[in-house]
């Protein structure tokens, strides 16, 4: 999605593609990250919105139920108690929030190229997240959450089967991270990965990457777009974990004896 | 290197290597993972030597003494007491063994295109390899141990610059994993990854990848060969670890609050 500088502009623009675009049968939607909100730290807390009353989580809920989809909300940012997170709100079928991911590794980068500080204005979250769906768990982190290979693995274990992931990387990681990082994280894991970006907009000052994709259980891209505005309807097989487990069976020789990894809360 | 059939004849080819194309000033050779006996089951047993008094080990030894190199001897089939392993051993600039490394994980696929078990005749090692040098430490894996992130996290938080990884992937898992796999486990950890793979032999009945390669800690690959035999030296920068560690302090933006990983050895 391009966010627009009026969150309106942006609610309305989702609300078209929904009544417009969306396909019949479509089980999960995935927003890209702060699709309502420039990614800018100066807008975090006057787009901000309360999880009782937003009108961004309003909206979402009306369309998951109106729509019968799961829908992995991107992010936007969340107002508690004045405190502003970065947080994924998923919603079921029926328009209830059923998981909230508040990203846990803000992103702070200083560097000549670019600077951005998210410490700066966000606070971070605490909590792995996890969803249950009639097709079995799924997983939420943000962004920067994908460079900590503990998260992703610490959620295959606990049974996902695939990760969703909004995100916006820049002109600089993009390129250099973007595709190797979902792609080693399906690999290693023998799971699906979904990122969705914000379009590029050369206006604003940070300029996302794009390139929302789709990886499989065996790192391989099967879906992808540019840096543009697009939106897609895509079928996976979630047979393809088994079948990749099966076929080369290294998730299952882990030596736990030898090393673990573990959640500490 | 392509692998002989004659262990003597794969030993003449080393000899004749550095007598005839060692660089001076060289810190590390780095040789691939079974390259001085075919990478076939009927053969580990056959080709096997103990560390006391194999003569590959005994070679390794000569030349770096002679040549004032570390080497990472790639790896060979170590008899222990009638057990055989896939064991790496290091030796410093005096010709004496500082480290090995018996691969922990084994490689076990059954599928059409390729059957192979290792553990059908090897047994596997039980211990993470880590060796310091007036460079600092770094580490030893084999081959499959890539696919395990554990192992290089927990490496690179005990403090190595890198790790030396003699491998075979195959013409199936080569072109899907390799690069990524070497890729991200730098990416991740902001550290070196250094890989050597046999030449690929068509004759012989495991058709390893080649792609021998080092990528820096940002994740480029700053050196890789094809599938045919090359002998190659390369500078690197050791100084990149703390330039990319500190252009984007990710690697110490870890959440152990959250999760950890550690030995369990």
């Amino acid at each position: 999605m391009n966010v627009m500088k009026n969150k309106k502009d942006t609610l309305e623009k989702l609300k078209n593609f929904f009544d417009q675009s969306f396909e019949e049968e479509t089980d999960f939607i995935l927003l890209p990250e702060m699709f309502n909100c420039p990614y800018d730290n100066t807008y975090f807390r006057e787009y901000s919105e309360n999880e009782k009353n937003g009108e961004t989580l309003k909206l979402l809920s009306e369309l998951s139920a109106k729509y019968k989809t799961y829908i992995i909300g991107g992010s936007v940012p969340e107002n508690d108690c004045g405190k502003i997170y970065n947080t994924s709100f998923v919603f079921d079928r029926n328009g209830k929030i059923i998981a909230k991911h508040r990203k846990i590794h803000l992103f702070d980068i200083n560097i000549p190229e670019i600077r951005f500080m998210e410490s700066d204005v966000l606070s971070p979250g605490n909590n792995i997240t996890i969803f249950d769906t009639e097709f079995g768990k799924f997983g939420v982190i943000i962004c920067y959450d994908i460079r900590f290979p503990e998260l992703s693995r610490i959620m295959a274990l606990e049974g996902v089967k695939g990760i969703f992931v909004p995100a916006a990387f820049n002109t600089v990681t993009g390129p250099a991270h973007w595709d190797i990082l979902f792609r080693s994280r399906a690999i290693d894991n023998q799971i699906f990965m979904f990122g969705a970006s914000p379009a590029r907009d050369e206006n604003f000052s940070y300029n996302a990457y794009g390139h929302s994709l789709i990886v499989n259980p065996w790192g391989k891209i099967i879906a992808e777009f540019d840096k543009k505005e697009q939106f897609g309807f895509f079928d996976i097989n979630l047979d393809e974990i088994n079948f990749y487990r099966e076929k080369m069976p290294y998730y299952n020789h882990r030596r736990t004896d030898i090393y673990n990894i573990k959640r500490t809360i």
